[in-house]
């Protein structure tokens, strides 16, 4: 392990009870110009996310699904990578797009976005994760509240928060399709999240369910302190940028609107993984980059196209 | 069975596939003058719900609290009629409030809302089922699409659409708690629910949790047949009127805030439940109400107060 953990900042699952720790790094980075202007920049500080609606035309939108219908028909068979329904088999999520499609290398690489993340992370960047998310009508998922961070920290081993993560809507996002949930102002606040505790054998598979989740008390504490919740509704094509580690969460879809979107994760070249922080072996490439590339690099990278 | 399944209008899960069938009853019954004008009754009766925001006053709804909080303990160790999550034991929902509390009792012979209920149905009305739902911040749980006068029907054997449910909210409903959704017009399209497929017995399991519930398919055609999706949403103390056989669901509440709330169903006293329509033997009276006593003279039954 890295480091030893009472000497990281952010060490989490390693108590038996939850525990709030103040933010130990900037929100914005020096170090880099951008097309955000100082009060932008102020109000992604404060709130730890930025919404741009329509930042991309429906005609970008429309190809993008073109693409991910046949990155899902390359995919046929493939397990790694690819998250089906278990029952449907439907497919949930494909990863690691950034490596295996041209065409959303070159979203990734677009500076409508990648120079934002530059501005804010104040150094270029590289992808640490990436993937399209299919929240398909009436049987979308829930996803419980939980800090990326805290997962990229301890099971991928991120050093630092100096990163940001790019969601593009390529569906509209409304109140009945699952929209993502942010509580505002809560990247300030690093939630240590309660660990398991061996000794109660009999409850393990119970708690094991419950790994890397913050407990219903410290989500209560966090909403209070914060600014209550905010759900990003808008047309397809928006973008939105939210902090690393910010808390969120999305109720199930029961709507007959599908919800899809790419998913970004810019991480400063400064702030490359190390050795996981957590006891687990690093989780695969595909979940957690370790090959440094910068952004506008990436096109050299033609080996795992599909 | 009360009827041949071709002669009775509403016949449900017989057919290995679903299908859209016409309304065969009026949703407002003439007989009966009350509070509502015309133009009131003509939009329920166009939209399939009424919703009227703080019908009641903040101190009713702290004193319906109190006496949920006081069923909670009363109720302690009784099983029937209570039902709890099956890993917190926490209470979600007490079935037969109009029986077993005074309080509750006197709620619903109100005639804010009883009276609104006999002008609907034109006749005096009485409750096929009542109850208090918890749900819970952070678990409550999803709720899938569902007509309540299908069920009724085929389980407890409610023969016409003459039925009127009352929710009064009892916390404030917001798009982050998992308001109740419903589609608007859907009361006059009945969807024959797919029944079982017993000669695929492998699939058995599966079906089964799929019983009575509208397919994907029948959903879609009937969103888009009717207006869409509308989510209902204000003040505790408001009261939201929806017809038996109207369309709605509710997502999960991943927000820190219950949703309360009480729930009446006023049946017509001239459409009483007979035997179920359905294959099953009749379910519990506190999930189908087999006394027929009128609203105003439920404070002479006082043999089953807790």
């Amino acid at each position: 392990m890295s480091t030893a953990p009472t000497l990281d900042p952010y060490w989490s699952r390693l108590a038996d009870r939850w525990e709030a720790a103040d933010r130990q790094d900037p929100t914005l980075w020096p170090g880099h110009t951008g097309p955000l202007s100082n009060d932008e920049l102020q109000a992604y500080a404060e709130q730890g996310f930025r919404y741009s609606p329509g930042l991309f035309s429906s005609d970008e939108v429309v190809s993008w699904r073109t693409e991910a219908e046949r990155l899902i028909a390359a995919l046929e068979g493939t397990k790694r990578g690819v998250i089906r329904e278990p029952r449907s088999n439907a497919v949930r999520s494909i990863f690691r797009i950034h490596r295996i499609s041209p065409i959303f290398q070159r979203v990734c690489a677009d500076l409508r976005i990648s120079d934002i993340a530059r501005q804010m992370l104040g150094s270029d960047v590289y992808l640490h994760q990436s993937r399209i998310n299919f929240k398909p009508g009436f049987d979308g998922r829930e996803f419980f509240w939980h800090s990326d961070f805290e997962t990229w920290h301890v099971e991928d081993g991120m050093p630092r928060m100096r990163a940001v993560s790019v969601s593009i809507s390529l569906t509209e996002n409304t109140e009945f399709n699952g929209p993502l949930m942010v509580v505002p102002g809560s990247h300030k606040t690093f939630i240590r999240c309660q660990g398991e505790t061996p000794e109660n054998h009999f409850e393990q598979s119970l708690k094991q369910q419950e790994y890397g989740v913050p407990s219903r008390e410290a989500l209560e504490m966090l909403i209070e302190r914060h600014e209550g919740l905010h759900a990003v509704k808008g047309p397809a094509g928006s973008a939105l940028f939210f902090e690393c580690n910010l808390m969120h969460g999305s109720a199930g879809n029961l709507s007959p609107y599908p919800r899809t979107n790419l998913f970004f994760v810019f991480n400063s070249v400064e702030n490359a993984v190390q050795d996981p922080y957590g006891q687990q072996p690093p989780r695969p490439e595909y979940l957690a980059e370790r090959d440094v590339i910068p952004v506008g690099d990436l096109s050299e990278h033609t080996e795992l196209y599909v």
